[in-house]
């Protein structure tokens, strides 16, 4: 992959969508050149993560790529809570965490595997995972349930939210305490120090330093192809009928996330399942955790308050996603099969939110 | 049990429930004739596997005996629903699925776990079975939730119906390749070349290809006689007032797994625990990802389309026997009161099922 | 805490509260009397459960606990029972199940988890524990589910509640048979003759004969005081206009569970956490698998039948209860951020509750 990576293409194609973009080319011209566009900038992403990953260890590295991937999330779910659209906003965050989950992991178990027969990670960080989507689930499922049964006032309809969604954010920030001060090395990577990290592994690419800048750079690239991507899909996807539902949670998650699944899957195949798992499951509990409990409190910033309920279907699709990744990864072994029925999982869904 | 298995007495039995059924004897008659003759060559079927399993191995001894014993079921299926009686289809769908993760399996462990303290066998294969499991159920609940929060065209559900069935025929093709191809031996039995085949163990009674003749034999004289009963059981059955979807999904599957019930428990009594459970579990898997989903597909050949969707008491009823199955079978380790608690949960299903 | 167990105001208090009690005094000076006499008789039951368990190991220990923590449940249950409030009991029953696998559980891994990295215990406890819990939800949810969505007799409804609870009750017997006899050594406590067992232990304050002799006087305090507590409270929440599902759920439970707060956080923090554990999950799971279906065989004795259908919010907050504590407890390694997860849990549910 690394000879393809060459920076001059990859800054033509940037620009050439950058102009595209603001110039407002034809829609199906812009798509194709974002979509280049994107392999590159991924690309690049997936090789700064790498870097950082060999100087801050797979954890970090992984958190650091779920981060700055979510960050873009982020911004463009804060415009869109902006503008009221709450439908699309929860769409997308349904796609996100369930693409993280079923895609990102699945492609990145299905491509690891068939390198490698077994790939294994630390197990107790897979329980603690499990148990943290299973909080996440419950945070949205039971606020639903109550709403569904009992008729509320708008007032404590928003308090619930309010409370539900400040609770996961302590959550979300006490596991970062956890996982990266009082129980670090218990979560480490089983295979650090073991054999991937032989002498013969390849020297990374850049320094210390370089990487971060790089990784920096490369986020913010993505992050800005993906939006102008995203742009020219909506208009695409008008023309092809396609309902906001499908186009939010499969569409833009997709390419939203195409910098989790290149790194991921880049990482997997060099036996760094770890980093790989950290990137896909660590991303969709980001997303569950904190992106969407912030979402909610800057949606009473603007005054229009967003509640945290999600409809059925959104639910559905989160709840099995989460069963079966955690079904799958709790034993902390992967193989290729195991990525086969998450991938399985993910077109079963698509095609149901597809036909809807 | 050996000396019960007299040749004579089941040709005897065999032939004369043959004759009772297509002589139209008296239904009662016919029953305890039937009923006689399952026993006889359900036992004989033991044999016949035990037999066959000592040559190949528990693991392809247990596929083996799965799928002879599903083939009867398949066909009894085709002919429901070519009659349209698409039903009774999914209820005896249903009732094969909970019958052989509660019943088949919980006498397995009880019984076993009566003559052996602990009973273990390869954790790997227990996980990656669990996670079939929850791919299964969750082919069956996402077209039913989907379906029952929205109105989709005739054609749509169809559409829906045949790409899950796809997805899980896909499914299962590729776990045989894994299993029995690319990752045989990660999951092979934890005791082969254990403690069970220690030199005093008793040598086969027949030879490596009698065995496969007689296992062939037995399977079709199982399926054969178990369609008898049944028959005879529909008549019955019908007098004493018991509701079609009683009898679909606990008389007839009770008896149609009469094969895999007699092979599980005798490999179980024999500490063979691994091939019992793949008996029992692995017929459950392949009646949900494979002859349901074939089913489909015929249906659709017949030109009478049979979509995916069960009942929400169907669904209920597969979902805790999944999740109880998935919770027991998950450590790799057996007892008696695992087994007790599958049957329990067998039983609330069983009484539920009567009386609604 | 043993410096402030000082038997003179144990005492003082204990029957304070008792003249407040049945002299009507002011609900606001009962309640308070009550609430500073539960703190002693519940610190005196913990010393007492603490030097019991010394003697009889953790386990039996933990079981005598919860059996004497939870027979004050029952004898208030039965007599709400007798008085018709159906909704009030399962209320309870449901607030007694979350209230030890969130409340007390999540207090104890929490403080055990600040004082200790990681606590261990026997891992194979925890995985049939987990089982025992997916039966307990199962023979709550199936008959809701189909008495939900089939319109059946009273009669009927009546048979499937009693043959329900039957089921239960042999289950709870059974695992004790399997628990305390066949299996004993099996689920034995991982630390038994390990670090905690060390010389420097201090001996227990008191004799075995007296130990036991004090954990029944104890735990008849705490029942009494409970009561006088709970029945302050009724008094006082009515007047801030809580709902009645409100109070049964989380003040009924938390106060009558006072008894194993207090034994099981202390058992934690001295790191005796499978004691901790066996009170938390083991009194949960005598009151989903005994207490409940005892007290619907006792409402039909009253000649006034209670079924066992709980409303859709008891059984989703019993329902994620389980999965939370299940995921949390199946690797037998708990932290301080697990615990967290629970209350976080508790917390959710406690605030639906409120606001419903």
């Amino acid at each position: 992959m690394k000879k393809y990576l060459s920076p001059g293409l990859l800054i033509l194609f940037f620009v050439l969508s950058a102009i595209g973009h603001y110039a407002h080319w034809p829609a199906t011209l812009e798509f194709f050149i974002a979509a280049i566009a994107v392999i590159f900038v991924a690309g690049f992403l997936g090789k700064a993560t790498e870097s950082v990953a060999h100087y801050a260890g797979q954890r970090l590295g992984g958190f650091l790529n779920a981060t700055f991937g979510n960050a873009a999330e982020l911004i463009i779910a804060i415009l869109l809570v902006k503008e009221g659209l709450f439908d699309m906003v929860k769409a997308s965050i349904t796609g996100s965490i369930i693409g993280n989950l079923l895609l990102v992991l699945g492609l990145s178990l299905f491509a690891g595997g068939l390198k490698f027969k077994v790939q294994k990670y630390n197990v107790t960080l897979a329980g603690m995972n499990g148990s943290l989507m299973i909080v996440a689930i419950i945070a949205l499922f039971v606020p639903a349930i109550f709403l569904n049964t009992h008729v509320l006032h708008e007032e404590d309809r928003n308090s619930l939210s309010l409370v539900v969604a400040g609770i996961l954010i302590v959550a979300y920030l006490l596991w970062l305490v956890f996982s990266m001060i009082t129980h670090k090395n218990y979560l480490a990577d089983v295979t650090e120090g073991g054999d991937q990290e032989l002498p013969h592994e390849h020297e990374p690419a850049w320094s210390k330093k370089k990487s971060i800048l790089y990784l920096v750079v490369a986020t913010v690239m993505v992050a800005l192809v993906s939006e102008w991507l995203v742009h020219t899909l909506d208009t695409l996807t008008s023309r092809f009928g396609l309902s906001e539902l499908f186009v939010g949670a499969f569409v833009v998650a997709i390419v939203g996330n195409a910098a989790e699944h290149s790194a991921a899957i880049m990482l997997a195949m060099k036996n760094k399942i770890g980093a790989a798992v950290e990137i896909a499951v660590g991303s969709s509990l980001q997303i569950a955790l904190f992106v969407a409990p912030v979402l909610i409190f800057v949606s009473h910033l603007f005054g229009k308050p967003m509640d945290i309920v999600f409809t059925v279907i959104e639910l559905a699709a989160i709840g099995v996603s989460v069963f079966i990744a955690k079904s799958i990864t709790q034993d902390g072994q992967t193989n290729w099969y195991e990525g086969f029925l998450l991938l399985a999982v993910y077109l079963i869904l698509g095609v149901s939110f597809f036909l809807v």
